[in-house]
């Protein structure tokens, strides 16, 4: 797809609790990191073309709408046709772009994607998937909520989906797949979940059957499998608890003054254990089972994580993500 | 139910990890604390007999039987009729004790107790809950694996019993409930949970509306019901991270000698926090929904932990949960 050329990624400098400062300084810091990058902005006018005018490598495409965090996502996406979000997945759709990445509301960039971008052939549901970081090595997570009721036949499509990305984007070789539910046995759990198992046991390679809740955060598997439901309570409350924890840790640590000063000497080993365990290390979440690459940024991204999503935005692209999918999903394609 | 006399906990000393020595262990504990309290031994004569011969209000009802971990419950108790678990139920049953306590194979003890003690009046599917410590007061959750399937009216009932346990237990005055969900608004969600909200809306007092992954670690509300599929993957992904976080805090505190040192001085905190995150602090799960006590440790409760369960086991018999339950479910018939 991508040879001899700089990798195109169109950016959303509207999305975003910290748009546009942080997106943009996401930005210059991934465009100063790779040279092979091009960067196209969609947003308002008075803050894309000054930004692209003094970059080079750097061109603006502005828009007129803006999609915000609390409309319908759907109805958004169809109304606000020159919104960032919609305008950047059409660019992919046509070509003009290799990539898009938006740290904006988390529905429209899906039903952008999938209006926009359209569907692989053999994906009835696209889904979100996040990378983990654990104590071995990171871990897809999908889906993790764009849909909320699942079918057996769509979660073994998550199955061939997280094993492409792990391997495209994660460059792990051979990815093992677990699905998540509430027993190690073939015959426990909900209907769904039984019902994927079996369907999966036959038609995903390396599948290792159930893993459960505790054993999301020990790498035991590269991708682990689940509902659009569970997969998003899940995530959240894998953040919720980390920053509890660690907030409640900090208290510990701060509650005397003996306790401060040890806690002084602590403090960078603490942080580079925070900072290994911050998801944005991973840049964003992808959109899988569209025709283009879609990565979404939570909300609240900085610069950093802006960068880091860009970054996966390039790899993902550069490793045309989407003729991986097509070919794990329905292998007579490839 | 019960007046002027002591109450009586039947507690299994075949089931758990660390039975029968820690099992014996929290009985002795629970049986020193409290003076109003009577306990029955099922399990094994050669252990249950000599412990009961040489201990006050301490007595031995031997067993031939004893269900494994790894048996499949519903046969196992079918089969079983001589084990600790369903002899301990079908004592309650008949009233010779008050309460059952066993930190043997929760399948087991909720096949038991559904069979033995029988379902209330109303509750269709009963449901097992569990206590989370939070950052604010403790938070029921329910149901947290005995039914991986649901329908919205079984959410329905989990919304009554857990505030009823909320109340009598945890003896907390108007306990708020939440609907565990991925979004705020009514309308986010699966089919199940959009449906489970509309009927909580009308149906259940203090109902706050949908609540998210990330909230249940912050005491949002008193109650959290959901299905018994993501109840489970939550607490199981709750337990894991709080282990796996507290291991890689105290991996980094002590990876130099600077840094061991600086630990010892905040070991005393930590230590202090770790005990208050200690889910074993509020003594096992309770089994809802069944006409009598059934309180569930987990198969790893440590004497501590066994001596809990048994305490909430008295508590909530002497509360007389099962009417207030009953109360609960169908208003008509209090």
């Amino acid at each position: 797809m991508i040879e001899g050329r700089p990798v195109r990624v169109c950016v959303d400098v509207a999305g975003g609790d910290h748009a546009p400062t942080e997106i943009l300084a996401g930005v210059m810091s991934a465009s100063s990191a790779e040279q092979e990058l091009d960067i196209i902005l969609t947003g308002p006018e008075d803050i894309v073309v000054p930004f692209a005018a003094e970059r080079e490598r750097v061109t603006a495409h502005p828009t007129t709408e803006v999609i915000l965090m609390d409309e319908h996502p759907a109805s958004a996406v169809r109304s606000k046709k020159d919104s960032s979000i919609v305008v950047g997945c059409r660019l992919v759709r046509e070509g003009a772009a290799d990539a898009f990445f938006s740290a904006g509301s988390t529905g429209a960039c899906m039903a952008a994607g999938t209006l926009m971008m359209g569907r692989i052939a053999g994906v009835a549901r696209p889904a979100i998937a996040t990378v983990i970081p654990t104590t071995a090595s990171p871990t897809v997570l999908l889906d993790v909520g764009a849909n909320a009721d699942c079918k057996p036949e769509h979660l073994l499509a998550f199955a061939h989906m997280g094993r492409a990305y792990a391997e495209t984007v994660l460059e792990i070789t051979g990815p093992t797949v677990g699905l998540l539910n509430i027993g190690e046995e073939p015959t426990k759990g909900s209907t769904l979940a039984i019902e994927a198992h079996a369907l999966m046991t036959t038609g995903v390679s390396r599948f290792c059957g159930n893993i459960e809740g505790r054993d999301i955060l020990t790498g035991a598997v590269d991708v682990i499998v689940t509902d659009g439901f569970t997969g998003n309570v899940a995530l959240k409350l894998l953040e919720g608890t980390s920053r509890t924890l660690l907030a409640q840790v900090k208290e510990a640590m701060t509650s005397s003054p003996l306790n401060r000063m040890a806690a002084a000497v602590l403090a960078p080993s603490l942080k580079a254990l925070k900072k290994r365990l911050d998801p944005d290390t991973y840049g964003g979440a992808p959109l899988l089972g569209v025709n283009g690459v879609c990565i979404i940024g939570h909300g609240s991204s900085n610069a950093s994580a802006v960068a880091a999503g860009i970054g996966v935005a390039a790899r993902a692209a550069r490793a045309d993500l989407p003729s991986r999918i097509a070919a794990a999903v329905d292998p007579a394609t490839s």
